[in-house]
């Protein structure tokens, strides 16, 4: 475990191209919320609402928006004050590197190719003819199957399982639990059982994907399932066989994707989502949470949602209409007797 | 493995506060329901409809309501009988016990402190500095990293993930492959890519605390997520970062929670319900399954449905209106109707 | 790991059924799609849309629909090419095979019973009294509680645990991270805490059953939890204590199913749907994504939708009926004027 790194605060400053109020020689060694933060650390505010709070904070430095009105003794000014924080945690918190080791339990094909950087740890399996590259950290409990390959600089954390021939690229981080490359989910009915569609595919992981704890990436069919570079995918989601994610896209929590579906770059699909097959999300769209999206669906760019998903200014039309529906029923019946007196009346008067 | 422990019916009934008809000296050694029980074994029945199912069980004692018409030739009279089986079988089926051990193929840091009467079992990883307590069982593949904490008599079934830093209380139960303290969900959007928010936060999972198998609690990004003493979740769920769950809550099988979200003592949430972030649930709320409630909501005390969440009562009552519109739309057909005649007949009246 | 398998189309053909049309003496290796196939694979068209791409193939072989207006050169002729595709797979592309061993690292207790021709990997546990079949693979970091029995031919992938006192069938598959056997989740609430309602079932997993990455099936409270015959489920499913799940029935991603469920054999479920406790959905219900089951429910054969359930055809006709609120607002606006108007008129002409 290497040394809590420190930085001045003009040292931080000019890592997010910032503008120093105060003195830049304060060193700095800790992020912390504007609450909770204390000598020596580094917050940040970009609301206004707490700018109150900033001033009051007890942090050594504050990350504030350009000529925002706040009179800290030391601050850094940025166009983005939480993109700058983010940054500068980067710098003082690096995620953790460990020593080259292959730990003595591993247990490593002799085909396998371990590069002399990587960390191996305990209880670690990795199958013939697979590879892990350079700085690649493979913590305890670990297994690869065969014919996978590992890029370098990433963290496979604990338990999580790839099965054969699966290709992950590099500085891609995979919290515990994660499966990848399990069989997809396609049967064949006849008249006794269902008989196994081959699921003989593989999956692509590109470069600085997050695979969140205990997510499932099913192997294609026939061809291949691919998490495009630098998407980030949160716990429990589920992808199924085929699907292709393009690059930069976020996906919530328990969100669940049927085989085939496409997922171009930059869409953001909130927790809970779930899509039938073959969607294709278009460049841009936005999903809600809980959203539900019909097999075959086209989503184009815009903010969706609803079950199944409407643009969300329509949805949420639909519900004010659906509140208002017992007034509605009020209104109707009420219609419904002065209906009747006209007609009461209009019979009298012939 | 321990004897199967074999109790009197006089020692049962001390155990709940029960008053004993019938031999006293029957000795019964299992709980069962009152369809399978049989000889040496106690049942229980609480809802007025299965008093006919009670005397008929071949169980050789039934714990039943106090004063209810059941002649069974031994019973137990409690208020509450389904509590006092439960209670009883705390007695007759204890939590398997397991002689210390620490199996010879754990791998296990030399700064790690385990309790002398501590189980840890084969292929388990223990980082520096942790620390296991008393009569706590770490089953097989369990992974803890650094400066974890488990306190005493917990229960942590295999293929577990604990990451750096968080603390666990005592009698905790962790069900198998739960992940605790994986880095939140966090991201800061520059032009071309999303960089991590900081997720340096812990873990805080107090005692008593039991999580279903394949449950994930995040770690804060710069503060810490709790689970509140006593506090029971199911299979599947997803606790995001820094939320706060109070004690004695109950929350079933794949709910999903962002982060930053707290939920107050005694509340109790239904499966599959999903939480936007910033949410705040006040202690007796009671949140129905598949309930979506949005970002920043305020839960008061009550029982909550439907997406987005409103009053049961409300969400039944515009249920029933909606699933009255086909008539409603006849009705509003046949005015419109009606209003069409009058119309003409006024007309033609002028 | 053994060769590649190879076969002629006649031998193929003899396999499905089919009818060759073209050189039989073709040697393929491999399954492929349309698309991709090239020299030496088979693919095969079912839909008519397709039959353009069907001639265009670069497959050797293809498998098409009896006389269907296809000419490629080398063809297969069945009533089911989709089902004959999946067969040919079978053959092609068998279930990977391991010589037997028991890897060193395993930790295997004195009383367990491995069967000489089983395949037991690196870091694997099995308990006491516990029992493996003949050729089946239980892969790395498995944990297998005491006195379980896990029959012949099975796969195991890697990070399974199955609890205490659990049966597994011949032929099943387990895919990575699947718990079976974790508690159930039934509580009994007293002044100051939740009691744990006895979990001390168990779990059944019949011949032939496939379950999902990360998918968990609890045991029973105080019988059993049992997925039947044939039965297929997804990724990351719940199956909670005492269910009783029928043959045949498939169960997509994300689905949770409370306690005490019972679905008959060959129903369909869909993906992320719920059950509450204490339901029985009939043989030859299908229950579409997303859908949500009120506890106690009886659900019929036929086609079921939305939450709460309801026939699909009722479904899509109230869907319809919201859809169209704003416009029967609209039309009731409008009639309420026209009411007003012919209030006006009678009362002039009083």
């Amino acid at each position: 475990m290497s040394e809590q790194p420190r930085r001045t605060v003009d040292e931080l400053a000019a890592r997010v191209g910032g503008r120093v109020i105060g003195d830049g020689t304060t060193v700095i060694g800790w992020v912390n919320s504007l609450e909770t933060a204390d000598e020596g650390e580094i917050a940040y505010v970009e609301d206004e609402k707490l700018f109150e709070a900033a001033k009051s904070s007890r942090a050594s430095c504050v990350i504030v928006p350009v000529a925002a009105a706040i009179d800290s003794p030391c601050r850094i000014e940025v166009a983005k004050p939480k993109l700058a924080f983010a940054l500068v945690a980067e710098v003082l918190h690096p995620q953790k590197r460990r020593d080259p080791l292959i730990d003595a339990t591993a247990v490593i094909a002799q085909t396998a190719d371990i590069a002399l950087t990587a960390f191996v740890g305990p209880h670690v399996a990795v199958g013939e003819h697979s590879r892990v590259g350079v700085g690649t950290q493979i913590l305890a409990g670990v297994s690869l199957g065969d014919n996978v390959v590992v890029g370098s600089e990433c963290v496979i954390h604990p338990n999580v399982v790839i099965y054969d021939n699966v290709t992950v690229g590099d500085r891609v981080i995979l919290h515990a639990g994660v499966v990848i490359g399990a069989d997809g989910f396609g049967y064949v009915r006849d008249q006794q059982s269902h008989h196994k569609f081959p699921q003989i595919g593989t999956v692509i992981i590109e470069d600085d994907v997050e695979l969140g704890a205990n997510t499932c990436v099913d192997r294609g069919a026939l061809g291949r399932t691919r998490i495009g570079r630098g998407t980030k995918l949160d716990n429990l989601v589920h992808v199924g066989h085929n699907c292709d994610i393009g690059e930069r896209v976020v996906i919530a929590g328990q969100t669940g994707i049927s085989g085939s579906v496409i997922i171009e770059d930059d869409c953001i699909i909130g927790g809970q989502v779930g899509f039938g097959d073959h969607i294709r999300v278009q460049s841009g769209a936005v999903i809600g949470s809980k959203a539900g999206v019909l097999p075959g669906k086209i989503v184009r760019p815009g903010v969706w949602w609803g079950i199944p998903i409407q643009p969300l200014d329509e949805y949420k039309r639909l519900n004010a209409h659906v509140g208002r529906l017992p007034r509605m029923r009020q209104e109707l019946k009420e219609l419904l007797e002065r209906v009747q007196k006209l007609e009461s009346a209009l019979q009298k008067g012939e």
